[in-house]
Formats: structure tokens, C-alpha cells, sequence
């Protein structure tokens, strides 16, 4: 097995679990930096009755404690299957050095989980999405934008 | 105020607290069933050092916390500006009936916040991307997906 597979082995390992668990889904994903796991998820979306606890997503959440950082700077994240959007959008905010994946999102949908509809949805303007978006315009969202910009000394992420 | 005004102001508020608390960045999130609150949140990722702490996402987790459901079934989310394609993704997942958002994408962008960019990346095939992102393939994987078919009495999510 060469390097990166056998972190991609470790990250079945975890999905394994979680899933013969009955904690969710087949998925799970480990985060390694300087060539050693500092965090692993599996999806634990039925356990926690959490939507949003992907492996990708509890992974990430793991490593950045660990790391008591919200970047995973230098980091290189394995996950058993290709990111839904949710989790792209989760790996763009942590910012790794480098993402693998082993299933692609035709494998996932071929079991029944169906990234694409969201990947798709995800292009459309707001107004032709199926879960209805509507702007209500807020002067006071407004005015705490405004409050952010004037703060001094505020960290940035 | 109307009811919809009513309940951004809310969200507003959630998000202001946080914010002067040095929690996050300037956002709120209410979740709203049958004309109440049942979750709420705002943009934790500095004190929590989570990156997915976006206030949707606490908003989300924490309202399915208390239905005890990882569905938002007939809620309404009130956010206090436009969702990233992280909180986008999570939204799809948790299903709720509508989405209302008070700022937009530009507003955000204006104040540093760039959304857009992460919007531009998830559209792109996966090996354009900024984050290289590889399929390393992995028969393990694979056998995951399998065993996860041929599993009874699974819960589907």
C-alpha cells in the first residue's frame, strides 16, 4: 500500500465503525498533518440526529480542536467518498493543503445518496431552487454589518 | 413589523450578541416551527475554533437537537444574510419548507466575506479547483457502499 492509501484505508476504517454502529451513513474520513491522524469522523447523522454531521464535517470539527484552530493549514484530509457540497463548502472555509477521495459521487448516488440534486440546485439562482429563498430586506442586518466593518481589534477568518 | 420582519429581527439579535461577545462574525440564525422559535444560533467559529460553525449550521444542529430530528419538517429558517454554499448544502440536508435571508452575497462581500468565491469553486469539475482535490481509489470504499446495499432494517436519511 503506498502512503495515501493506507490513510484512505484508515478512513473506511472509521465509516466502517460508525456505520456497522448504526451511527449513520457509509462514510468516514480522517485529517492527517505531518503525516499523522489528528482527526477522524464517521457520518453520525442518526445518532445525533444532526443533518449536518458528514464525516467530512466531524473530521474537520475534530482536527480543528485538536489543533485549537479553525484552518487546517498543512493539512491533507482523506475522505471514502467525493464531498458533497455542504462538505466542499466546509473544506473551502477549513483550508487544507489537499483533499482524496475514493468514491465518486456516481457511486453514492448508485446507493441512493444523491449529492447531485443539491450540486445542481446549488447553481441555480436563488428564486428557481427548490427549497423556496426569499430576500427580506433588514435594515438592522444591515447596520450590524456596518457595526463589523467600524469594529477595532476584531479577529478575521 | 410583519411576522417575517419580526422574526429576522430575532435572528438579527442572535447574531449581534455573538458578535459583540467576539463569538464569530456578524450573523444570526432562528429556526421557526409553527411560529416559534425552536433553534437558534449565530457564528461561533472563533470561540469554538469551528469553521462549520456558521450561524445556520448552529441554528440548524441545535433545532434538530430539540426536535430530536435530523429533519427540519415545516420550519422556517430566518438568517440574517444570504447562506454560503457550506450552509446552502446543510440546509438541502435538513429540508426545511423556506428559507429567508435579510443581506446578500454582495452585501457580505463588501464587508470581507467572500462567499462567491467558494459559489465559483463548487461549480467547477473537481480537478480546477484551488483545493486540489484527488480520487485515490480504494476497493474498501467500494465494499463499504456494498455492504451498506445489502443492509437491513436500515434507518434511511
Amino acid at each position: 500500500m503506498t502512503r495515501k492509501e493506507q490513510f484512505m484505508y484508515e478512513a473506511v476504517c472509521v465509516g466502517l465503525e460508525g456505520m456497522r454502529a448504526g451511527l449513520g451513513g457509509p462514510f468516514g474520513c480522517v485529517v492527517v498533518k505531518d503525516d499523522k491522524i489528528i482527526g477522524k469522523g464517521c457520518n453520525s447523522v442518526l445518532r445525533d440526529n444532526d443533518p449536518t454531521a458528514h464525516a467530512e464535517v466531524v473530521a474537520i470539527r475534530d482536527a480543528c480542536r485538536n489543533l485549537q484552530s479553525f484552518q487546517l493549514e498543512g493539512c491533507e484530509v482523506y475522505a471514502t467518498c467525493e464531498p458533497c457540497p455542504m462538505c466542499m463548502g466546509a473544506l473551502y472555509w477549513a483550508r487544507p493543503q489537499k483533499v482524496y477521495y475514493a468514491s465518486t459521487r456516481a457511486d453514492a448516488a448508485d446507493i441512493g445518496f444523491d449529492d447531485a440534486f443539491i450540486y445542481k440546485e446549488i447553481s441555480l439562482p436563488v428564486d428557481a431552487r427548490k427549497i423556496a429563498m426569499t430576500c427580506v430586506r433588514c435594515d438592522e442586518a444591515i447596520r450590524m454589518f456596518e457595526e463589523w466593518r467600524a469594529m477595532k481589534h476584531k479577529n478575521l477568518y
